[in-house]
């Protein structure tokens, strides 16, 4: 069965995105640093590597409906911008949001399904899409990981702590409760540190 | 002049300490996790050498007054352990409390000194104390980390990040605003990434 892994980028207090979050600031003010190390000009060679791999492994990424109309927007994902767009734009593995309401209107409708049956829905969807071998990938919100971490739904997670501290935006993990955790690995590059975690029995 | 370094442990959601803190449960309901690589069964020869640099470099030590109502309690700070006591239990620091009122009695009495005009007192004192050549160690309360970064006295951060999610506790980083910072060197142990960041200008 495919493993489901969490992959997301976070400042060294916590924020995977900075404040007033919306569709056309999808990472809030200074939310860019969190990512630097992916996109920004903080991306070295060895970071190509750690995204070229995730991107290989993903055979299905489930996300948020605020993710959504972010990166289905008109400034969202396209043929040079999205999941592994710059690795591989030949392939873009299928997407399950989770939502309450499937939206009326999808400009990226090939790649997207949604689920209205919450996270643990969502997962069971990505995993019927997923190819033998590949990862269900949860790439967030932080609502989104932290309801699978509470749900024991999440195996693995991979972690880029970002050297920046915001100070206000959008806390991962405040809502995943207690989990026990095993370190399995760690990559420093010059603008992050990714850390695999092997996620334990709740 | 030595540098101000922060030294402090925490868990992946940034807590370093469990909830419900008091003088007899110093790290809270299982704050242990946080600790495991320095005081705990995860222990390795590799933290061993992480903690006996950390030592090495500590000419002075600032602590914020409920980190000294522990240590200095009765089941607290001893020839076994404390700061650097298993590496060398001759020597110990000279500590700079930030407290509001110097307490009426102090059992390690030669060890402590008191701050009562803020971080920023704390530190000049530590200075005072510290030999030329070592550094000054903020080594805590989360409080007093905080306040020491927004008032831009830190010089260097190493934080040791474990393996668990505690979901409730004392945050670090909570009222340290925003702070950019160059990741510097990054070691993995078994049961901790430690990460050394030089804190940038404001």
């Amino acid at each position: 069965m495919s493993k489901v892994v969490v992959d997301i980028s976070m400042s060294l207090d916590g924020y995977v995105a900075g404040p007033e979050v919306g569709p056309e600031q999808g990472l809030g003010v200074n939310g860019e640093a969190i990512h630097d190390w992916c996109v920004g000009p903080g991306r070295s060679p060895a970071d190509e590597a750690i995204l070229a791999e995730a991107f290989e492994r993903s055979g299905a990424v489930v996300m948020g409906r605020n993710t959504f109309d972010v990166v289905d927007g008109p400034d969202g994902w396209n043929d040079e911008m999205g999941y592994g767009a710059d690795v591989d734009p030949t392939h873009q593995p299928p997407v399950v949001v989770v939502t309450h309401a499937v939206p009326e209107a999808v400009r990226l409708v090939e790649q997207f399904h949604f689920a209205t049956g919450g996270v643990a829905d969502a997962v069971a969807r990505a995993r019927e899409l997923c190819p033998r071998g590949k990862d269900v990938v949860v790439m967030g919100g932080a609502s989104v990981i932290d309801q699978g971490l509470a749900a024991g739904l999440v195996d693995e997670m991979i972690v880029h702590v970002s050297p920046v501290l915001l100070g206000a935006g959008t806390r991962l993990f405040a809502a995943a409760g207690a989990v026990r955790l095993e370190q399995v690995g760690v990559l420093e590059t010059r603008a992050a540190t990714h850390v695999t975690y092997r996620v334990g029995p709740a």
